[in-house]
């Protein structure tokens, strides 16, 4: 007997007393066949597939599949059909944004990975969903397969959440674990591509707006604030170079695209970027695709989520996961949040890499520099075997602003000697 | 404006356009009173703090308590009010089962944080709940402050998991990351003491019931099997010393209190005690109380929680996130589940350590007695500096099952050289 199967006992099921609910798939790509596959292979009780858009459907066609399934490449026709429900695995904020919410407005209900358009839409469309009648459910666009979503509406909602901090982009977390381990940035970025891991065009996901847009679902759910994506100005990656993975573990750090916000005393702080972590931090601990997210609370203290956070199958778990919240009449835990404008900068130490042409009293002129802004350095390190016409060296700082920071480097970068802007990195503690 | 207050904004919250839930506490020791403080302090809308039952209740009574809260001694009194959920926070099968029964009879729902009560009654309590029409929540009754069964029933639904790996009594935790640390089993368990982590008797801890409860518990949700606790024969952790650990190192690993269970092709293992971790697991990494579960799933692969497992207040999350749950009209993803019977052992490698009065030809013979049961070994470790009169040694062993090496160790156990009967520890690879 198998022990694990879902159709397999009748019981006190709310699902099995009810008909099915009619399921489209708007997008049957990697994730959207991984969401048929587990329909397939599982039969869920409560659930049938029933519609599959996409374009040039015809070699999407796939003889696993049910021989009933509508196969469309018309988007009005299967948003007309009788299916109750829409996953939109499209992605980006047109169409899909139009899809969702015509199929709200019709009473449908929809599921989605699209963290985009929740994270710039998604009031708007949770709004639109209660007064037709419908549910929006997104548990997949953020940290994929990990229920981070679920466990925060329905597990964390007793809390009070202070602070987040999370590995939120498996590409990023897999370009830096692997330049951790010797590559080099243009040589692991052409693997993630090979992968499947990395886009042709990189910008999204190194460039840290894919886990802005991740962070700032996760603020309105736990922080209970709804802020403007485009307040929180990501830094890229590519500038992190062989080198300061060298200086960050003679710190006793390594290097990874963090996104983390805080609530203190009313205010807000919000950033993403590439961060020195303490390799006694889980955070150093994620490596590859993985995503990890903490969250603190002023009960509860520190949870933590970790685990795939990307890819077909565990991005299908998170969807298939939400059909079945629908399916049985689970509904959201609804947490209030307010508008809010992000109003302070994280005090932290940082690290600021520098790549200079030698000669002597740099040392002294960019200290000087620090000096008018107030900012006590921790540390120099200079690494021995550089050539001194391309020689890296390090300054740690004590916690202060980004801002006032980047004010002294403006002024630093004015020097004949530097061969490139300094490299300037938060470091998490 | 204070941005994380529950109450501040009124929205499409469900909750507030419904009477509150009026609720009542039975138990005001250190979860209960810190469930009181968070309904207090944060005031969530559709939540009314209404009754207390406890024992002598007079010197339980806080003045920072609401005015008309109903003290009681009376469980009758409190069960026959107003009240419409029970938190029922005394533990044990009895008399707090006769309590819940009561309650769920009386069209009540209940919130529980009673591993005990629902890992013994949880299926026919819900079968209770679901005919009177009210609910049965206990999101507390595992792993406290992680929200490991919302995130299980909520976002792991749509997966199948295979297996489960915990630590689920951080007890134990705290007693051997301590030992870890070169402390000693009494020293530490006094330390346990008291600090409030262990019982004046700590059997129910130590000993793995407490693990094995829960363990069953996440077996129904996670494997979606009915098993009676009774059939998962726990390992005391009291047998495990300093050498151990000391030893342990030497093979890259440390010591854990470990509950595991898992399905494949159709049969069922589920064991819980002192194991070797692998220092590279994340099992290994937990420290002190924490808690962390990991589910390996068919599609999502391994998914890791972690976090506070016990205490007052990480409890008391779990609970007020329940009674939101409730007051918000979620329901659960109810998952049918299967009775089933733990039909196999884990065939893994062990760690079998002896103490001996040294002479001739011991290894000869405990070899001997391994191989007459077909066991494999891997390495044999004897450190240096041990009296001739009290030697330990190590040998470990290739994947074996436990009745075996059981039946090998019984062999051994007559050996005139031998000074207490082998200890043997699985080894989680």
């Amino acid at each position: 007997m198998p022990l694990n199967d879902l159709k397999s006992v009748p019981s006190g099921n709310s699902a099995s007393s009810k008909q099915p609910l009619r399921v489209a798939l708007f997008g049957f790509g990697t994730v959207g066949s991984s969401v048929a596959r587990i329909l397939v292979e599982s039969q869920p009780e409560g659930l049938r597939w029933t519609h599959v858009f996409n374009r040039n459907v015809a070699r999407k066609r796939s003889d696993w599949a049910p021989a009933d399934i509508v196969w469309s490449e018309d988007a009005d026709e299967v948003l007309a059909s009788d299916a109750d429900v829409i996953i939109e695995l499209a992605g980006g904020l047109d169409p899909a944004g139009t899809w969702v919410r015509r199929a709200l407005e019709a009473g449908k209900s929809v599921v989605t990975a699209n963290k985009k358009l929740i994270a710039y839409h998604g009031v708007e469309l949770e709004r639109l969903a209660a007064e037709k009648g419908g549910h929006l459910k997104y548990g997949a666009a953020v940290a994929g397969g990990i229920p981070v979503i679920p466990g925060l509406e329905q597990g964390l909602a007793g809390d009070h959440i202070r602070r987040i901090e999370g590995i939120l982009n498996g590409t990023c977390n897999f370009i830096l674990s692997r330049m951790e381990e010797g590559a080099d940035y243009a040589t692991v970025l052409k693997e993630a591509q090979a992968k499947g891991y990395a886009e042709a065009d990189p910008t999204e996901d190194v460039g840290g707006f894919d886990a802005r847009a991740k962070l700032s679902i996760l603020m309105r759910l736990a922080l209970r604030v709804i802020v403007d994506p485009d307040e929180i100005i990501p830094q890229s990656i590519t500038s992190v170079s062989a080198m300061d993975f060298s200086y960050a573990r003679d710190l006793g750090c390594t290097i990874r695209q963090v996104a983390r916000a805080e609530e203190k005393g009313g205010e807000l702080a919000a950033t993403v970027g590439p961060m020195l972590v303490d390799n006694n931090s889980p955070l150093a601990w994620s490596r590859g695709t993985e995503n990890m997210v903490i969250f603190n609370g002023r009960y509860g203290g520190d949870v933590v989520f970790s685990g795939h956070g990307a890819g077909g199958h565990p991005t299908a778990v998170a969807v298939v996961s939400d059909l079945l919240a629908l399916a049985h009449g689970s509904r959201r835990v609804e947490i209030p949040s307010v508008p809010a404008k992000i109003g302070v900068e994280f005090e932290v130490p940082h690290y600021i890499r520098f790549l200079v042409n030698d000669r002597p009293g740099i040392v002294a002129e960019i200290t000087s520099a620090l000096a008018r802004e107030k900012i006590n350095i921790r540390a120099i390190v200079q690494k021995p075997g550089f050539p001194a016409n391309a020689l890296p060296f390090v300054v740690t700082v004590e916690p202060c602003r980004s801002s006032a920071l980047e004010r002294a480097l403006t002024s630093i970068a004015t020097m004949d000697c530097l061969l490139e802007r300094p490299l300037n990195l938060q470091i998490l503690e």
